[in-house]
């Protein structure tokens, strides 16, 4: 132990009042415990040997014990009694106190017998759902899965709901959303998306250059990858990029961010959009205001919020004329003998393709949606009761037929290829739609405030939008909750106009 | 959380006793928070992005209060007090509770404000002499390391001690080692070793080929350690091998044990036995006793006995004609142009090739120990309060000449050339020395038991080796300290003999 102990005062611009001051200390304690927790995870992903898993859980459950502990300390209670009683606290002191208190309040409602059982049954229900998906068994999957569904059921009792259970898990993932207008924003969405992809498809055709069969070297790819991470703005003394299984972020703190992506030598797109997606997500976490380092306020709002950053770069930037304007002329001059004779036209119409699918990883801007939909409608009527596990994989290809015109060949591509379901996150797959229809009136809005921003992105120039960014949703934390953060940076709640005219745009544009 | 929650019996071979299974649970609850201790520390200096160092800083301090707390907590005390009543425990289960009491005992001595100094001390302490090093700014750094003494003074009368007070600290590194028995260990050491370093350079005279200008492909190297690192036991499925500035090994679980090392492309001893050296201390912490992990019967001994693990395999092993006899015609291989001129005999005088030089860790094995009898001079006199921090430039330099015959041009190369006296590492040092020791001590006793290991050695065999060190060493935990260890393993204490004959041995067969 060679380190410093933190310092118990946090520099904010007002003068702090005292019991804000041993809230933000405890509030620093429990985050820099949880950062240990990030830790943890990410090197089980990429670095850990084989032979590490047992230790590992271990450590894991030991930490989050602490940190549920801490939670639950009656002196982080009497805290945050005492800040509400502080008559001069700013606006995001207040915040900080007031998300404190939310995440308390979800900690003490569970009682430490049904987190351990929630905890023991998704770890064992994740490994059986690993050996049964290969096998497409869905015999020895099933009876976890309703496991894990009744467990969650219990959760949302203890966890109290405002109108029916399944808004407790949403509100885990999505605070302040509800399942009713979860629901009316999925149905309009789908009721436009469905004749949406049929008129596609038909002015696609047979057309566009497809980069199937083609080679790229894996270390020029590295490198290009690289070059984008930089130029958008990652701060790569403020970060890694690793590789793993799943590409995926995980921010320790706003100095130490870590994205993965993988590669593949005949697929360029995979590594360069899960790049350009866990870059979004990693620039949002470097972005917290220092001065709020370990409280709420350094953390993202939600997932539908952390999702829109990472799509806003992967789709919004990332498959646009304007960013290929910039950038395609070196990308062929990196991969001279697969894409000298593709040109930015048809490498775009590669990159946009829409192609009704039964992965939903692998889906288009499009149809990923319509994947989220029959998510969300099994979801609930699993939580409603009106759906057993062993009814859902029928009911899953029905809904993949009706909404994509696709059949699932096996369960493994079927309802049993996420491993969300077999680790308890319910309520998680809606926040990815969230994310696509906020990235969409984001990047509208920021368009609306600074005319010159396809020309900056034309020009390989990010900064704009970045601090654009920066101030609408970094610095705010968890100032706002999602649909308030929206509103206050685009004039309107979570909407799906601006996504659909957005797919309309460009599908035109592509296709006339 | 998707973890198991740890389970709260172990299965040792008798039937546990109740409060020695409650014990057991709360000993692998802390060892389990230690482990992410280690990861913490591990991927600071292997992974951590410039700018995590503040976050990470903090997550050390939080986790490093948890630990203290756990070990301060009562219900630890009443657990261990109800296991020295219980006549049912095996020697092994005995000695968890005996050692995790002596792990409380200390724990609880030391005031929160004084840990919490220290800490802070000896970081900040760390960062002035990382700064003032290389300026060889003795006035910026003498009034730190001034204070670090005077702290680390406070701690020994916390913890009490025997005779002296860096009594308690050597026992912090080496428990159960006297000031007393090890001033006189080393008197005899010196009084052997000036003559004998005179004999072998006379001997040496300007003979033996040197490697000196040679280069050596770094991608060659990596594979060449990395297969002897294997051949020579280190299990790749329960570790890994990354590269640091300073070579060194943790051991997080052991399922889970890194080491690092350090290439030089101009240097090819450099990551050859630093490799050797950390495999192995990786070999004994992959070799505790699986059904003890998560308490002091699966943790070394002491730091003495871990060095000489590393030492055995570096030295014993790694520099003996034994082991290049099989290794060298590959390493020919790997190396034509640098090695092809240059025979086996040549090549092992180079590898041993006896060098008075300012720098420890460039020793040769013969002048190694009198840089730590001069460290061990210097540090019971600054602690006995005979020498001032202001005083230690001079004193320093008087005994670099005596011992070595060689005058430091400059403290950045004298005595502040390494990190531990910044860090409050006193007592430390004359654990090297006691690994050096044992290391021909084990060895010996190796060959006495089994006396075809030389044959092995020759085939590239270490199978015997090994193993014969698990039995004696690596399995044994905590069970004795480390002379009782010695005494069991060997058949006596820890002497100099053993060693004295090694290099009498080597040298007399090398130059005739």
């Amino acid at each position: 132990m060679s380190q410093s102990p933190a310092s118990p005062t946090l520099s904010v611009g007002s003068v702090a009042a005292k019991p804000y001051v041993a809230l933000t200390a405890m509030s620093r304690d429990i985050y820099a415990l949880r950062s240990a927790v990030g830790l943890l995870s990410w090197d089980q992903e990429t670095m850990m040997p084989p032979a590490g898993g047992e230790g590992r859980a271990r450590s894991m459950a030991a930490l989050s014990r602490v940190i549920h502990q801490r939670y639950c300390d009656a002196r982080l209670r009497d805290l945050l009694d005492a800040c509400d009683a502080e008559p001069e606290l700013s606006a995001e002191q207040k915040s900080v106190a007031r998300e404190l208190r939310r995440d308390r309040d979800k900690a003490v409602k569970i009682p430490e017998s049904l987190a351990a059982e929630i905890a023991e049954t998704t770890s064992l229900s994740q490994r059986v759902w690993a050996e049964a998906r290969p096998k497409n068994d869905t015999k020895a999957f099933n009876p976890w899965l309703a496991k894990v569904i009744s467990l969650r059921r219990q959760e949302a009792e203890c966890l109290g709901y405002a109108e029916t259970p399944y808004d407790a898990l949403l509100d885990n993932y999505e605070p302040g959303a509800r399942t009713g207008s979860m629901r009316k924003l999925l149905r309009d969405l789908k009721a436009e998306l469905v004749p949406m992809l049929g008129r596609i498809l038909e002015a696609q055709g047979k057309s566009g250059a497809s980069l199937d069969g083609k080679a790229f070297l894996v270390p020029a790819q590295k490198a290009f990858n690289a070059r984008i991470l930089v130029e958008m703005g990652f701060n790569m003394a403020a970060g890694r990029l690793d590789e793993s299984a799943h590409p995926f972020t995980e921010g320790l703190y706003a100095g130490d961010v870590r994205l993965t992506t993988r590669y593949s030598e005949t697929d360029l797109m995979s590594a360069l959009f899960s790049t350009l997606h866990e870059g979004g997500h990693g620039i949002y976490e470097q972005g917290f205001l220092p001065e709020f380092a370990g409280t709420p306020m350094a953390e993202a709002v939600s997932l539908g919020i952390h999702e829109s950053q990472s799509r806003l770069w992967e789709n919004q930037v990332g498959r646009s004329k304007d960013f290929w304007s910039f950038y395609y002329p070196d990308l062929q001059r990196t991969f001279p003998s697969s894409l000298a004779a593709v040109n930015l036209d048809a490498f775009l119409k590669s990159v946009n393709r829409v192609r009704p699918s039964l992965i939903r990883v692998e889906a288009d801007e499009v149809t990923y949606n319509l994947h989220i939909v029959l998510r969300f409608e099994l979801e609930t009527a699993l939580f409603a009761g009106e759906l057993e596990a062993a009814g859902l994989e029928s009911a899953w290809n029905d809904g993949m037929r009706s909404n994509l015109g696709v059949t699932p060949d096996a369960p493994a591509r079927g309802y049993m290829q996420d491993v969300h379901w077999s680790c308890g996150l319910l309520g998680y797959f809606p926040t990815y739609t969230l994310g696509n229809l906020r990235a969409a009136q984001l990047f509208d809005a920021a368009h609306r405030d600074m005319p010159g921003l396809s020309a900056d992105i034309r020009a390989g120039k990010f900064a704009s939008l970045k601090d654009w960014l920066g101030r609408k949703v970094h610095r705010q934390g968890r100032c706002l909750d999602g649909d308030a953060l929206m509103l206050a940076a685009t004039g309107s709640k979570t909407s799906a106009g601006p996504f659909l005219a957005y797919l309309k745009g460009k599908y035109a544009q592509l296709y006339g």
